[in-house]
């Protein structure tokens, strides 16, 4: 594979979160996958920071005629469609969730379809548990378990009993790596995947940090129920069904201890303590 | 419920199977589930036929700048929303497709939130299987048992072994009329819902139309298995999970006999036997 060749790879929506990291793990990896890649064109609505590696950034609002034109007229091969208003502030301001989610992702498929000439890259394409419904804005998640290791106290609003599903962003970044590089044919009809994922419950998520972090971090989680988090919570779904992509190869972490882990490695810089298995 | 008044019901797609019949019931009732209707209005791309009720009939494409505005300007207190086009044609006519099914409906949606004053209208929107995934073309279904009722020969290019869910139209213009009628707040946050049907096995079918029509209806089926066909229909869901639609009142065909009675009386004009319980 390392002789192989992208020519380009898009990433659009490149200035977020994932769509830095995204930008990061190439630039580490110096390529896609084992593929050189012969330019990185990196998209957003504001500048995307510049990584080690040879990119072009274009800013610009993807709805906008003309715009997703512009994106896919040098061909690349390979795009990593990332821009979207998430669901709180697309309720908020409707009509630039409708702009940002629904026309410039329909303006960028019509774009390729209409390039002819056996165009055909492939799109890598990310949505959220809210996909399953609405209401579910993001009131909790990663971050309360993120607070007490930079040393902040957590208001812990739900019980514990809650359950919920987690991937890490490094294991975010992988999925996409690799649904880049699957074989369409493996997908056969239906070209959506639940991604696999750490099902865990609140009382889990806290003994995974007393585990990894000890017992002062626990101790800045503070109870404080709130009826209506937990009324906006209970409508989340609890699990997923991730038998078909673990067969097509995509990989969670290993367990919630990993999570923290590695959010104690890639967000704040700190060496974790060898997990068990690792050490005989 | 008799004095209620519904000043006005707005049918879109009145000139499709479902509108038709969907207007016919309007017209046969007299009203909307017991309340009278001040005017109904039939909307299509194509004249809908003029029931034996008070109608206006529009003529127009509903993803033309200013229909949908047109359409909602009198502010009608229930809109069925059936114009579609199917997955067959939706794929061979792309463009058309996206139009009729995506840019009208949202225009719809976008005139009605425009309306502002508090305007919320009932509004009833109907999707089919293909819902559920691609490729679902409607290649054989209700058609295959219908000839032989006609006296026509129907070729069976299935196992009899294919199951799949069924309702009759007269069951879905009745999931209508109480989709009109329900509480909104009875359907929280997920208002999709997948109706109740029954589920027969062509096996099944056969018998039920032996039962039904008798064994002359049978001999005109003629087994002629075909592999394209039978593939598309093994990608096809089988059964369905009707729970909710069902505790909120929605009533399929008590079985696959009735659905062929149905046929036989509201299609063919043909008197069926009264069925075993109902002659008690």
């Amino acid at each position: 594979m390392g002789s192989r060749l992208v020519e380009r790879v898009l990433v659009i929506g490149a200035a977020g979160m994932i769509g830095r990291k995204l930008t990061e793990r190439l630039a580490k990896d110096g390529g896609l996958n084992g593929s050189k890649i012969g330019e990185l064109v990196l998209h957003d609505v504001v500048a995307a920071p510049a990584p080690t590696f040879k990119a072009r950034s274009i800013i610009s609002d993807l709805s906008s005629p003309g715009e997703a034109e512009k994106l896919v007229a040098g061909r690349p091969g390979v795009i990593f469609h990332l821009a979207a208003i998430v669901s709180g502030e697309a309720e908020a301001e409707f009509e630039k969730g409708y702009r940002t989610n629904l026309d410039g992702t329909r303006a960028l498929f019509e774009a390729i379809r209409k390039m002819g000439g056996g165009y055909k890259p492939r799109v890598v394409f990310t949505s959220s548990i809210a996909v399953f419904g609405a209401p579910f804005p993001e009131a909790i998640g990663d971050e309360f378990l993120n607070e007490p290791l930079a040393g902040q106290e957590a208001v812990l609003p739900v019980p514990k009993s809650v359950r919920h599903w987690f991937a890490s962003p490094r294991a975010a970044i992988g999925f996409l790596l690799h649904a880049a590089d699957l074989e369409t044919a493996q997908l056969g009809a239906r070209r959506s995947l639940t991604m696999p994922g750490v099902s865990a419950t609140v009382g889990e998520q806290i003994e995974a940090l007393r585990r990894v972090a000890g017992e002062a971090a626990v101790r800045r989680i503070r109870e404080e129920p709130d009826a209506t988090i937990m009324r906006i919570v209970e409508g989340w779904p609890r699990n997923f069904d991730a038998t078909r992509a673990t067969a097509l190869g995509f990989r969670a972490d290993a367990s919630f201890d990993d999570i923290i882990r590695i959010h104690m490695e890639d967000e704040l810089g700190q060496r974790t303590p060898v997990p068990r298995q690792g050490r005989a």
